[in-house]
């Protein structure tokens, strides 16, 4: 019992949902999953506190370790559980690489997500300027052309090549909210289908923002973008 | 030849730095270094722009695989190299799961510290708030005082343990930045004492930053913090 795991997440969170899909794809299932609501403001109670100091979900428990970082628990996960469910990590070496480059990318692209979306959240209301939000905006937008590149230029159909890795695991959170907070299915085509197609793989399915599916409707605030 | 690394950096910078000193932990001396100059706006010069579209350092070529994102250039070297050089990664899984969670907390510590050091960098004139820079300040020492707690707590020496692994290699740069931009090594004696006792190790002596050793005195931005 040592090395039971405790994740304990909010619906739609990139961060949290990396690490659910990461646990479905290693096929831990024999954990303890506590969802919680960041309107409630559970991120700031104690038994989050407890395992992760800084008030943020997932906090990710296994035993008496702590790794909050999704991006560290997904890495984690992938090699404490090597040999059960999919492999995550290319074997070839330079398609490793690959991954990694891509995977680290998105974590520019999700904050340049947070920064549109998140802008009246993140700024106080005497610090705002029209300015600032057009810039946010214009950038994001360069941001996601990129990828409407990468997955342009293929190989695909994952976002680093013909396997399905820790760079898919990261990123299809983010590009998931983006659609969700409205992107335009005609305006970035490649990144809508790469984001329909994985709808249906299991690990995505299961995990799927609860919320989300309670509401089926998202927001329109980039729908122009 | 295939296998020809290129690397790109300018001085001081945390991204650049990490990768130099993993090459060095990995004993990769046989590599094209190209210091360039943000001052004069050579990452967006053409010669990088092939490498790294983003127009930033590093770039990070390896054979044709292009690795420009810091964490995983240095996740990247620590696979390929595994039996070369200093092991970066420690052999127990969880030490490994906590060496993953300080890794990418340095990405946060590294991003409030930008957000305070390059603030009118980022910042048009017509947005600067006090405010904000007060916040950003605050937000900092907040996070220092986090990170002075972990080298409190231990068990150390290094910041993921007993071993120096990729946390110290991606997090020791921006520590380092911390105290050249003024830090104040009395308020945080843990990170100066963290700080003082690698400056010697050969893999960072050899990379300090040139523009460092060429002027010793840096910036006091950050000695009331």
């Amino acid at each position: 019992m040592s090395d039971k795991i405790t994740v304990m997440w909010g619906s739609g969170s990139p961060p949290c949902w990396r690490v659910l899909i990461a646990l479905e794809e290693k096929n831990v299932r024999d954990y303890n999953s506590v969802q919680l609501s960041f309107e409630k403001m559970d991120h700031k109670s104690q038994q989050v506190l407890d395992i992760n100091p800084r008030g943020q979900l997932p906090a990710f428990k296994i035993g008496n370790l702590a790794v909050n970082e999704s991006y560290g628990a997904c890495l984690f996960l992938e090699k404490k559980f090597q040999s059960q469910g999919n492999r995550l990590i290319p074997d070839c070496i330079n398609e490793e690489g690959h991954m990694n480059q891509r995977m680290f990318e998105g974590q520019t692209l999700t904050q340049k997500m947070a920064d549109v979306i998140y802008y009246n959240w993140k700024v106080p209301e005497g610090e705002r300027h029209d300015s600032a939000v057009k810039r946010n905006r214009e950038t994001l937008a360069a941001e996601l052309k990129l990828w409407e590149g990468y997955l342009q230029k293929g190989p695909g159909p994952f976002l680093a090549g013909k396997h399905f890795t820790l760079a898919d695991v990261t990123v299809y959170p983010a590009i998931a909210y983006l659609f969700r907070f409205g992107l335009c299915e005609e305006r970035y085509p490649k990144l809508a289908a790469y984001y329909n197609s994985l709808k249906d793989r299991p690990s995505i399915k299961t995990t799927w923002p609860p919320t989300w599916l309670e509401t089926p409707q998202g927001s329109d605030l980039l729908k122009d973008l």
